[in-house]
């Protein structure tokens, strides 16, 4: 099958380069900046285009891969002529109906992980979660998939949103969480690399443990002391201080719960 | 030299198995539980004491791994009749001067590491950060920290206070992330470890680029319609909604003044 990539940002260039690898023919690299359609275009033998008008009606299948604002004003133009086609979206927080009424087959294929144009990551190993308007395209959808992925889900609309917002907090304010850390590291004359094997650790340790029995600091143990001698270091920083005070209080209640779980 | 370990938790646990493995002499583990200290003595060839007061001065030093509550009241007992030895707390938030008074060279050994007595990690990559009472103490602490580390750095009180507190936020609070990520996915069956390839990158990425650099989602993009959305989602808990709402905006302002940088 042939395949259309409407996007050429960090998801886009991931995915598109797991096609690439797995064999698949990907024909025409959509963005409307033209240079980054042929950058992503170039590493994959594809074509580039950055006129929504211009995405050619050859290839069997489109995946959009956009940010969301840009992906639901931009379907009636993709869809137009090619309703008889197969759209897949890749956004964890849009439904995957955005396509009814512009196409007949479509559906959605989130894949659970953070992208970089910068960094190819490995597809094979990345949890992807789809969702189908129908047995056509369910089917379609699978078989570009398991190519690329090997832990393939079926996901609802309205589960996937969860499943979005859960890795907000597990990825993106984990790494605000070392942003702050490089922060005070900073002000202090500190590398941050010496907090790499403790990231680390943290990471690997919710592979064996659940975060909640991982837990250790001064928060969880309700260290007083330590608490409110931490809070006056943010003293010049009231943001960091309220994020300080609102974590480890909910890491406190954390526990609390947890204890008398048992 | 003969060791003395005052603790049997997850720090005394990891750092007595370092010791023994690189064929320290450990002679003796102190805690109040002595089924603790039997538990972590027995694993390292130590006898195992319950009572401050029976801990022997045939050591030549002690490293003292204990809360810090529990550490500030016991160094009395602990160092009496014993003002000659060596004594090293491994505390990120103590000042060394608690020792001040009770013995005549003493120190700090504060490794950046998130422990368990169940998870021995590999003790030479971890940053150990030092600081003595006095050239002899440095020399001795050097010798001793270098048998288990191959990452020895010199820090202050004063400046190990900010290492805690960076270390606060890259462990226990990016932890506490993950386990609000595993209770929604919990909410709606969905299991926690679809998450791990993405808290793994999530921790790689920051080996190679600035956390602020790496950051991706809804709150750095400033997509107000997917942030609204999943502020709505987290409706039935005011305190996940509180911090979701705040790392949100927190994202936002680094975003902003990181291109007010440039």
């Amino acid at each position: 099958m042939k395949i259309s990539l409407i996007g050429s940002g960090n998801l886009a260039t991931n995915i598109g380069v797991a096609l690439f690898n797995s064999g698949n023919k990907v024909v025409q690299v959509y963005s409307n900046t033209l240079s980054h359609a042929t950058s992503l275009a170039d590493k994959i033998g594809a074509n580039a285009v950055d006129d929504i008008y211009n995405v050619s009606d050859e290839a069997d299948l489109y995946i959009v891969a956009l940010k969301d604002d840009v992906l639901e004003n931009i379907i009636p133009s993709l869809c137009k002529n090619k309703s008889d086609k197969f759209f897949f979206h890749t956004a964890g927080s849009m439904p995957m109906d955005i396509f009814k009424g512009y196409a007949e087959h479509y559906g959605v294929l989130y894949p659970m992980q953070t992208f970089s144009k910068q960094r190819i990551v490995d597809f094979k190993v990345i949890p992807c979660f789809i969702e189908a308007s129908d047995e056509l395209a369910k089917s379609i959808l699978e078989n570009i998939c398991s190519d690329i992925s090997d832990r393939i889900n079926e996901l609802s609309t309205e589960r996937r949103k969860y499943l979005h917002l859960a890795a907000v907090f597990a990825c993106n304010f984990a790494n605000h969480c070392y942003e702050i850390s490089s922060e005070i590291l900073n002000e202090n004359g500190i590398p941050f690399d010496v907090m790499l094997p403790l990231i680390d650790e943290t990471a690997k340790k919710v592979h064996d443990v659940k975060p909640k029995d991982a837990q250790t600091g001064p928060a969880v143990r309700y260290d007083e002391n330590v608490i409110s001698r931490q809070m006056q270091l943010l003293d010049g920083n009231p943001f960091n201080q309220e994020i300080y005070e609102l974590m480890s209080k909910a890491i406190h209640c954390t526990a609390i719960n947890k204890n008398s779980d048992l």
